[in-house]
């Protein structure tokens, strides 16, 4: 399944778990049931004799289960999170079986709104059902069953993989040790509900989107890319836009007073944008941007604390001092409610000017946080007394 | 030219001043010339004797000449920022020859890219001429001069309106006693650049744009919708919009799992998107936004205190604690530099949750900030060594 290189995860193949054939299809938190599902997911590194040294990352909006290493020698880029997840890294692929799993609603091998429905032989477009954060990991832990794992050892996951692991940590919580939610809420707020709607109007504006039926003719690539600028604003900071940036002009010295790409913050968030709509389905960010807006672990009680009192894992929650999008006091109201169900949790807000991308850029400091995490947290591990 | 109503400026008529009549044309920054140039402008209250009390306001972005009162008596809304315009109110009719002035660039009676170009009887469109804060200042100076007033007591602004405040300051030192530039920048941030940028994006992708050639047509009403959205969540704070939003459903119990509005928030800032169109011209939204992205009064040196050496008004500096747009660091960054220049400054912080928009709402904070300043900064009032 993996061949090693010096450092790094090897090459890595993509595989495909499907499941909820019909008529045994998943019944959705909507409503509605969806079958058959497929997940793509990826594993790295050996499952110990009792499977106990599994651990689980989840992605964030726009990620894969591609998470490290690479798929064919030749690839010139490396998974998502290469730089945590291999030999001797964070999540240490000589002592941990490292699954990373991609999402339902998704375009990156797995059942979405660009997959085939069964009973149309069509594209789901806008036909397929809305799912959500829990329905995502309903899946997983399907996928999980099917690998044979009684108990992951940690979940983990930054933005919507956060979100993932706190729902995992909450709907199966025998199934648990450890949880890693990273730059992550246990509920949206309302300005990233609006930054998401503003998201999905640009695409829903795009003439080529057609209603969600631009599958076979041109996508709705400006409405996507606009999408996509918007969200990499949230991602950044302002005091890191301004390091990168600053007001520095795209090749030339002085303005030339048109509305051609003139800074070169504006040319970065063009690109962006471009280059993501290549790799990404219009739809899925629609059906992925609502799953983050409706997520809200405080309900249906409307009580964190009270909804949170059946979990049984060791937390690590951690946040960045420069995410807007995500701010710390989102992680500190998931530490409060932990706390008061008499949790073993740790918090740590990592002081950085990255804002929310921080969680895939401030590798040293997450680094050292999770493998002391990962080795003393463990109560496999014989050293729970000493954490 | 007034009627007065108990606490209100009453009926106001906006009038309309035109020059730089060909072939005495304006010549712009950017180096091209424009001729002829309407500035729609209103005045509340009687000037004196000496034209000694007369007080400019600038407006932001959307705004226009009409600051307070009503232009018809059937009018059911008044000026923008009718609660600090009109007798007994900080902007004291009774004793202050209140101006308003509208940008070029504009579409609120002004010359703009909506308006007919002289040399093609067509509307300018894009062919109009990139049009700078200070080139809004230069025009703004020619209707002073043709009010036959010497020197202003007062600039005064928020956002856009405080950047033309502080350039009629340094541009013009010695036609302006007081200068009050509130909740703005003495140059927009790359962060704020790039949520422009994103807002003209939005514009010109939409179909309906066709290149700025729309006059006659139907209007971008899609994106410039999208952009007002966008800018809207710019002008609350995160904390605002939980307050007045939180996550609550627009009338309804429980989600119904589609991509119809659904959250309250989603509703609010489509109704902002959607009535702005009304009253918008989406080539000026291009333009003025542009006029606020190449703003830089630290140019041509880089260096803000020396740009500043040439002012000679008292200034009183304001911002809002929740202003994320043009945070209070920004604010600082000027007062600084007009305190190395011995310039009489004084700053307030005010704490609001209100996020930009502030500066519309706090309005009993900033009346009495403003009423002192009036009173006690202005060297004509002799009151100076006790300010």
């Amino acid at each position: 399944m993996i061949s090693t290189e010096a450092g790094s995860a090897g090459i890595v193949e993509t595989r495909y778990f499907t499941f909820a054939e019909p008529p045994n299809e998943l019944e959705l938190e909507c409503g509605r049931k969806l079958g058959p599902i497929t997940l793509a997911y990826e594993t790295y590194g050996e499952m110990n004799q009792d499977k106990s040294n599994c651990i689980l990352i989840l992605h964030a909006l726009s990620g894969d289960a591609h998470v490290a290493g690479k798929n064919h020698s030749e690839d010139t880029k490396f998974g998502w999170w290469d730089n945590m997840v291999g030999p001797d890294k964070a999540f240490d692929t000589r002592k941990y079986c490292v699954i990373c799993s991609n999402v339902i609603g998704g375009c990156k091998g797995s059942t979405g709104p660009g997959s085939i429905d069964p009973t149309t032989d069509q594209p789901y477009a806008l036909n397929f059902p809305m799912a959500t954060v829990a329905d995502m990991v309903t899946a997983q832990k399907a996928l999980i069953d099917f690998l044979g794992i009684k108990q992951l050892m940690c979940v983990v996951g930054g933005s919507l993989g956060g979100m993932q692991a706190l729902q995992w940590a909450v709907t199966y919580p025998d199934s648990v040790r450890l949880a890693m939610p990273i730059a992550t809420t246990a509920r949206l707020s309302a300005q990233g509900i609006a930054l998401d709607a503003v998201g999905r109007h640009a695409i829903m504006a795009d003439p080529n989107w057609n209603g969600g039926n631009y599958y076979g003719g041109p996508a709705p690539s400006r409405g996507l890319g606009i999408a996509r600028m918007i969200g990499h604003i949230t991602y950044l900071s302002d005091g890191s836009m301004h390091q990168k940036f600053g007001r520095d002009l795209q090749d030339k010295a002085a303005p030339e007073y048109d509305f051609v790409t003139e800074f070169q913050v504006e040319s970065y968030l063009k690109h962006k944008g471009e280059s993501f709509v290549d790799r990404f389905d219009a739809n899925s960010y629609l059906y992925i941007t609502k799953a983050m807006d409706y997520f809200d672990l405080s309900q249906p009680s409307g009580l964190l604390r009270k909804e949170l009192s059946g979990v049984k894992a060791a937390f690590l929650v951690i946040s960045f001092s420069s995410d807007w999008l995500f701010p710390t006091h989102m992680s500190k109201e998931i530490v409060s409610a932990l706390r008061r169900n008499n949790v073993d949790v740790s918090y740590a807000e990592i002081q950085s000017d990255y804002g929310h991308d921080a969680f895939l850029l401030e590798v040293d400091t997450l680094s050292s946080l999770i493998i002391n995490f990962l080795e003393y947290a463990d109560p496999r591990n014989g050293h729970i007394d000493e954490y």
